[in-house]
């Protein structure tokens, strides 16, 4: 007999209380929770105060009043209180006489965190109060079709995170566009003998149809130039900014080429990075994520005629980013960063942030609405923020007055229910992590800024960067068009970026695609079908009797869907593990398919085969609804396959998801699950 | 603000008390209990009831009294109980007039169900109750040296979970001993024309060497016929059983080889099935794991001289097994049985036990100690139910007289925090699932049974079974000679057979060692060695801030932890899964280490670096002891390269296993982890 009683001589002064703590009962149990009887003295309040635990308390005698935020209420013997995470609460005793008793349980429940805006990290989407996410990816610049780099880069990512979402039924749109306006488009142009536009319209088509061959679902994917919206909406954005003191016109030092007479930025220059030492084109590092402004290059050259440059003043206009570093500081608390990310940032702020010349001398852009600049044009990276006031009109226009997103730009930065995640190379961390949140918090300061930026490394094709000048490289198109859809963005999101630099080979696909895939994905499922047809004549049975292995077999589904559920999560989120957790779940399934197919051989225990079936096709049904991020055809087929009329929707991973495969259904999984593989 | 006050509108009835439930909070939230206000009526009492889930009440109002089987306490205001999963209890108002009105607060907790006796499946050793567990493994028959097949079997895993129970802080003893009174034996004897004492002293003798090189940590492996106890308890035993009326004179009829001139059984007859329709030698079909009695097997031969044997009637003592049938039913419900053994005992339920000859006409083997019987020896598997009191008299010498196993067999067969584990071939299960409990409940009613049988299936090498007389075979002692012990100790568990057949071949072999072992684990620690180095001097750092990856990380580690755990346990023992998780775990920590390493060039946050360094140690730490089973001596020389005096101890996992590794300790992981790989 374990019994406690309410005890003064145990008490524990905390939070202006005397505690009598209950749970964890040294010795006897640590339960999922901590309990402690709690006494508040006549008319004294507790220490207001916000912890990650939710609470409740249960009111034993006397009276008082708590008040969360705004809100109050009187609470007296039986009264129950809730309080979330991170909810800032105070209790007041009410009597001047009597003590106020009360139970209180605490326990940790990290699905709830994400629900408070104080929690130091804004979830990305899968928090309950989420509506509607706009994912977007950094734009593909049309001077080349997209390699498997590229895709195994931020593209795919950006699809799977969207199409998790979207089973976790949020209005999740992925939305991209090409990067028409950049200096590399007329360059490639030029070396192909063609005007820019020209150049841009052609690739442009190429990244489209990769992109669609790829599977990879945009909501909307406008080019700058033909968009309705883009230039304008940039021209206003960088006038507002003018016009609220955001940008500076400054005098100073250019590199300048004497041999080609030209002002030298972005791929007009090389040298060596000031902060690394890395080989450096341009005004990014691609090895640590710094800027430079060109003039502080080492051993810098043109790249055009190799000349090492000299400097000449030029007048152009600057974002002085180091004003916004309180607002960045503020951003970095809430926003969910990719560790390397994480680093940088913190480095940006120690260091000091640069000023950002945001007009460069050229012919090939959108112009500066501005008297005096006819020769110059915008910055694409500060074209980059309007950008996505554009995506959001188009969304506009896709989704209808009804459709959540009817309010344009505000629908996505503004409204409390809207998210923006952002998917990018580590090389472009600058502009995604510091540049653009200061240019829209200069440009309104109610904006709310982007809740997660997810950044990947460099994809290498058999142990080398990819390289278009070289050859070096297997074009998206190509694969695809070779290989099962399904196979390739497995493996492509098994082999994921996400941390460090990857690798390709044609050999560790196909030992993937054959050893994984074939022989232990589709080897279990069309095993599984043969042995219903035998069993069941194909149908899909009640469950009967349990035994203890049928139960952990369903815990086992149960956790393995949290796992999954963590990995496509932001923050979190790693295809690499979404993929792993699906192998694991068909090694499991196959184990308890070997140890129960026993049953078929005992007349008296039918029952305990068909929980046991029922339970198989539950892991194959749950591997569907796992997989249809990375493999939304395979998904679908296994889904019809179970006698579903579609695959998994919208919402299919929300409520109770471990759903019976309905009895009685007729199960077809004898082909095709992945065409081409079986 | 959430509240809600005690409202009888809103009771239901059950359990004789009116409850009002409270959590789960619809539409607010699920925590991980129930909780509800409970009213009992002046007088009542609750119903007497016990469940699975742990249940606490905390007492508002009036005055009870709580019963728990003989024991009972009287509750006030402030009091709080606790009973555990399956506590049948009873609460009476003792007031005439006034309302007891109580909390109640339940949850799931599965690691507390262990402890209850009625929980419908006996843990094998890790509760909180036991103490003390005999793991023992089928003796191997001293005609042979063992092959890998015998390891991967039942010897590598009976070793893997006892090593596991020590970690847990249990008074795990593996024991074993040889089969020196097999048939098989003499066989072999005269195979090489010797006698079957010199045969049995060979190759018990490389068995033996075998197991050691294999790390196989036997407490004790005693010979039947040299130890001081084997042949007098198996004696004892026979003729208490034959006192108690429990064995039976029979005359039937039996094979005899006319050509022979012999009785035929075990090895002189083979034939087919007549269950399942196999190739059968001897009384144990190894397809399906039934029984025959010889007599009926279809197609019978004499494996000697390949004649077709007549019957002629013979006189032994016979042990009706069908008498048993009760015992054994209430046996199935609370051992913990791997599937495909759960459904052979079902299925002998159903189609009705058979009786088991107990003596045979032979001339090796243990005397028949009843006059008579002079030309028959005792059955080797009637030999084996005390041969366990055997293995406790061994015990007691080793641990002498206050080493927990002073009591003999009663130490392990009667004493409440003592369980008996058993690991087995699939094809010996009969014995062990039905004969061998039936005979300990015939010899003294009072045994507790073992808790857990744990069957493996066939190892294959290259596809085919391993035979010695095709020598095809990899003898243990020749792959722990060629290659690192842990290497292959870690193989032959990733590839354990057990739920269906696996396979091994070098390839795969090496493929392993070489990617996820050279590469993967050592390629990690080699580099968390020299980056700490670099950083902090080579010594374990303190941590400091943490970033929200860091909890992340944190939790990862104790997950796997738990999944570890459920791996080692039985039920649900897999050596398989055990080392996913370990990969898992090694791949997760890469991945961390490749996000984290960025702190390092940021001025201002050496404390996440540190905090960084801190995990990535603590994950190091972890897959010591995760690996402590499998790898014995990898994981002695991690702990070591962290510092520690010693590898993790009896006990290393119980209380708080995430202990950081003590900062200011001077790690030193730089090769020979695993010797031969690195």
């Amino acid at each position: 007999m374990l019994v406690r009683h309410l005890d003064p001589e145990t008490f524990v002064h905390a939070y202006n209380v005397d505690l009598q703590m209950l749970y964890p009962w040294e010795g006897v149990v640590s339960p999922p929770f901590g309990a402690a009887w709690a006494v508040l003295a006549p008319g004294e309040s507790t220490k207001p105060h916000a912890h990650q635990e939710c609470e409740t308390f249960f009111v034993l005698r006397g009276r008082g009043r708590m008040a969360i935020g705004a809100e109050s209420s009187v609470l007296e013997p039986g009264s129950v209180t809730f309080h979330r995470p991170f909810d800032n609460h105070v209790l007041t005793n009410l009597s001047e006489s009597e003590d106020l008793v009360f139970l209180t349980v605490y326990w940790e429940d990290r699905g709830q965190w994400s629900e408070g805006e104080t929690a130091g990290e804004a979830a990305a989407g899968d928090a309950p109060a989420v509506k509607r996410v706009m994912v977007t990816a950094a734009p593909p610049t049309p001077n080349g079709d997209l390699h498997l780099g590229h895709l195994a880069g931020p593209y795919l990512s950006a699809d799977v995170h969207t199409r998790f979402l979207r089973l976790r039924g949020v209005d999740a749109r992925f939305v991209c566009g090409t990067d028409d306006n950049s200096i590399y488009v007329k360059a490639q142009g030029q070396s192909m003998g063609l005007g820019p536009e020209a150049a841009a319209d052609h690739f442009a088509d190429a990244i489209t149809e990769t992109l669609e061959a790829a599977g990879i679902d945009l909501a909307v994917f406008p080019r700058p130039n033909a968009s309705p919206y883009h230039r304008q909406l940039v021209q206003e954005f960088f006038s507002r900014l003018y016009e609220r003191g955001e940008l500076e016109e400054r005098e100073a030092p250019a590199p300048y080429c004497e041999t080609c007479e030209s002002y030298l930025f972005e791929s007009h220059i090389g040298g060596r990075c000031p902060y690394c030492d890395g080989g450096v084109v341009g005004n990014t590092c691609e090895d640590c994520g710094r800027v430079n402004d060109a003039v502080n290059l080492a051993d810098a050259t043109c790249t055009a005629c190799g000349s090492k440059p000299t400097t000449r003043p030029y007048r152009r206009l600057i974002f002085p980013l180091s004003r916004h570093a309180a607002v960045l500081r503020e951003h970095y608390r809430s926003v969910s960063l990719t560790p390397r990310l994480h680093a940088l940032v913190e480095s940006l702020l120690a260091d000091g942030l640069p000023d950002v010349a945001v007009t460069h001398p050229a012919d090939w852009g959108i112009e500066v609405p501005l008297p005096g600049y006819e020769d110059q044009r915008i910055y694409v990276w500060l074209e980059m923020a309007p950008r996505y006031f554009a995506y959001a009109r188009h969304l506009q226009d896709l989704t209808g007055p009804d459709g959540g997103w009817q309010d344009g730009w505000r629908s996505a930065f503004k409204a409390d229910d809207a998210r923006v995640v952002q998917f990018f190379g580590f090389d472009n961390s600058f502009y995604y992590a510091a540049l653009l949140p200061a240019l829209w918090k200069a440009f309104d300061p109610e904006i709310r800024l982007p809740s997660a930026l997810v950044t990947n490394e460099f994809y290498r094709l058999d142990g080398l960067k990819f390289s278009t000048s070289r050859d070096h490289r297997i074009l998206g198109r190509d694969l695809v068009g070779q290989e099962p859809l399904d196979a390739v963005r497995f493996f492509l999101a098994h082999t994921c970026p996400e941390r460090q630099e990857t690798n390709f080979t044609l050999d560790t696909f196909h030992a993937l695609e054959n050893g994984e895939l074939r022989e232990g994905w589709l080897g279990w499922l069309h095993d599984l079908d043969r042995r219903l047809e035998d069993a069941q004549g194909g149908e899909v049975p009640a469950t009967g009797d349990w035994t203890s292995e049928h139960r952990r077999f369903y815990h086992r589904l149960q956790a393995l869907l949290g796992e999954a559920q963590e990995a496509y999560q932001v923050p979190g989120f790693s295809p690499q593990r979404a993929t792993r957790t699906m192998a694991e779940l068909v090694r499991e399934a196959r184990r308890f398919a070997a140890g129960e197919r026993h049953w078929r051989g005992v007349s008296t225990r039918g029952e305990e085969q068909r929980t046991a079936f029922a339970l198989e096709l539950l892991a194959a049904k749950v591997l569907g609804l796992m997989a249809a991020p990375v493999m939304p055809g395979f998904a679908e087929r296994l889904w019809r396959g179970l006698g579903y009329a579609a695959g998994p929707g919208d919402g299919a991973w929300t409520g109770e998801v471990l759903e019976w495969v309905p009895a009685g259904a007729v199960v077809h999984l004898r082909g095709d699950l992945i065409p081409g593989l079986g």
